[in-house]
């Protein structure tokens, strides 16, 4: 795996957008991620650049070639199936054309439109979307709340465990999550019985999305993988503790996630992200070595990302006392014990084919320290240790009003803030 | 649920096509099941009759209004968004123009083309997959295997179980199937190892295609689920089962199943098999009276399907020496422990959002008798008593070249017999 740095990662470019050069925006001239919205009745491809979207579909003129057919399209699908190159080039013009020595910067600036009012629409029409579990941490945490007598079953540390979801309900962010209802059963009853969730719960995840496509029967070499991740968002897989708890055996959770999955509305590019290649967190001395279709030397030198991840909460008595989302947890991506790299890899090892648009989300991101665990189950011990709000309010799940606020952002000596934006969901009540 | 029965239902009606008046025919003017085709590079929308397919996609102009518009899109995924009333007038249509005394006659001939020399596509695209479980005989069968102290979790009778599939890897029937690789671990042994399946099986299924829509936090009350089916198909569910003996554990059968899942290319409408609804097996001595949001006079009455299912495997020996594919197995769709419409109002009761093209399976369809087992795990118990076939080969899983053919059809006396077809694959070598 080669990591390129071009000039579109230069730290010292500035933008002709103000906000954009401002150290602590998430969306920098070295980032330029990508997201779709909605321009009138039309979806239109656009970049994120400081408090402004650059419409690339209105601005397509500017563009060459494919790279114009594929933003005409108002969908990331068509650069996703074009694979990696085809958003570099997009990049690299972008980076050009928003530069503050912008030749074109006259004719650029009629397609900057508000970030703050825009409606953002999903990244990409998603075909199919998988989730893994490659939080060791998690992991270990949630197996010994469901069976203590085994936290860590003996398949984790040699398969990346990964399941189906839902790809219907997947929503962006911003969109309202309906408390679902559902059966559950408690210990004391002979009985489950059906209604609303109270064990209702987030989970910290990024997502990735793949470009290009693997035949049905066809392999991908680990050492190709990379080249299959077009970019990455934030994910919120929401979930009700209490449904998995009475459904998810033998056959995995299901209706305890289907209801909502949130993602956050811009795309990360693999480009942008370049700078924050890592190696994961190390594994446990005694850990068995990946086997051969899930080991190469790249990724284990660089199949990581640096991404600081945090999760915050704002119930609505602290909105209507004007407080800021109060910071439930902090950790990083790096700690996941399964790159991105290898969750695809070992997803096409049976010849199952890969599609542009699809999403592969991560599982929930926990770390090893207690103010890293990325959902409430783990936060809260079951909903044991309930956690406090700025507001002095409890809480050992969500509660009806509650706002989920994730985020995520790349830091590094010498290098432009990369940030994710964030992914936000607000609880309704159940129906 | 009122089961409609008009003048298409009329077992002395006969079509102008001779072989669709031929008593075993699957595809009599009763049935008139739809599908998706290949004519020259277009996809066009078909309706088997007889041995022939009539195009009603060039044939359009003999179709009225909402329904002409959507034969002209070339999928059924335009009727399954309508909901079962379009297919219904579409069915009508059809069953007046391709009756014997049909006064259009010279003009659906032109449209008439061969069935066995068409190529046939996916019936819909199709958005999400969900697989369920709902044969309680599978289930304790594959639970005494691999839990054998609790080979059907308490929650079996409560909950429809069911996990989200693989959408993008659903082929028509036909298509190849290639031999999966992937992890493995043997009892004996410290270390899994990956290499190409020794356990591949087959599962009978039933596919349930989705009519209409329920929007994100909407429910499906049961009363109405029955109108959301679209129609039926014929589903393998084909699974590496040493791949998924050591993966599924805790998140549910991943890779073992994703490689390949067939559906038969004919839907059957819901209008074809009024005649043959009928009520499931009754429940077990004992047994819980399902929840209210599963629970339906209707459903009770009628939510079954009387289709007799059967599976036969031709291995390439058998091929060689022109002898026919040998049965192994025989059951009715009447033997699973969850209608379909409780299948459906269970996984949009806590707001999942089923889409027109979803495919529903059944999962695999066993009775309580030994011939009634829908896959080779249970046939075999497990490769434990290998079963032989026509060609005096034994069998413990399927080996390369097996080529396994799932049936399915409704007779009763007094009406037209209605078939599926066949549901056909042939295993490749891994690769």
């Amino acid at each position: 795996m080669t990591i390129e740095l071009d000039f579109t990662h230069d730290p010292s470019r500035r933008s002709f957008v103000d906000a954009a050069n401002d150290p602590t925006s998430d969306f920098p001239i070295q980032n330029l991620p990508l997201g779709v919205f909605l321009r009138g009745v039309e979806r239109h491809v656009g970049i994120a650049i400081g408090d402004r979207i650059f419409d690339v579909t209105a601005a397509a003129g500017l563009f060459d070639g494919p790279v114009a057919t594929a933003v005409s399209t108002g969908s990331l699908n068509a650069f996703m199936a074009m694979g990696r190159p085809a958003a570099r080039a997009l990049r690299q013009r972008a980076s050009e054309l928003l530069v503050r020595e912008s030749e074109l910067r006259s004719q650029v600036e009629p397609h900057l439109v508000s970030r703050h009012d825009a409606t953002m629409l999903l990244p990409a029409t998603i075909g199919d979307y998988t989730d893994f579990y490659a939080s060791v941490h998690h992991a270990t945490n949630v197996g010994s709340m469901f069976r203590p007598d085994a936290p860590l079953l003996p398949n984790y540390k040699w398969v990346p465990i990964g399941y189906h979801g839902r790809a219907s309900s997947i929503v962006p962010s911003g969109t309202p999550i309906r408390r679902p209802s559902g059966q559950t059963k408690e210990e004391q009853r002979p009985a489950p019985q059906f209604g609303p969730s109270k064990r209702l719960d987030y989970e910290l995840e990024v997502g990735c999305f793949v470009a290009g496509r693997n035949a049905l029967g066809e392999t991908l070499p680990i050492d190709d993988a990379d080249d299959r991740i077009f970019g990455l968002c934030l994910l919120n897989d929401w979930s009700a503790r209490d449904i998995q708890a009475w459904e998810y055996q033998p056959l995995g959770p299901f209706l305890a996630k289907n209801f909502a999955t949130s993602v956050s509305p811009w795309v990360v590019t693999l480009d942008a992200l370049a700078p924050f290649r890592a190696p994961l967190a190390p594994r446990a001395e005694g850990d068995p070595q990946p086997l051969p279709y899930l080991d190469a030397a790249g990724d284990r030198a660089a199949g990581g990302f640096d991404v600081t991840l945090e999760v915050a909460i704002c119930s609505r008595r602290m909105r209507e006392s004007d407080m800021p989302p109060w910071v439930v947890s902090r950790g990083s991506l790096l700690d996941v014990y399964w790159s991105f790299a290898q969750m695809l890899a070992h997803h096409a090892s049976g010849g199952c084919n890969l599609e542009p648009g699809d999403l592969i989300g991560s599982g929930t991101v926990s770390g090893a320290a207690k103010d890293s665990r990325g959902c409430m189950l783990e936060l809260t011990w079951r909903g044991s240790e309930p956690i406090s709000l700025l507001s002095g309010e409890q809480r050992r799940f969500l509660e009806d009003f509650d706002e989920v606020i994730l985020r995520g952002w790349c830091e590094r000596e010498g290098y432009a803030r990369i940030g994710f934006g964030e992914c936000v969901g607000e609880v309704l009540p159940a129906t």
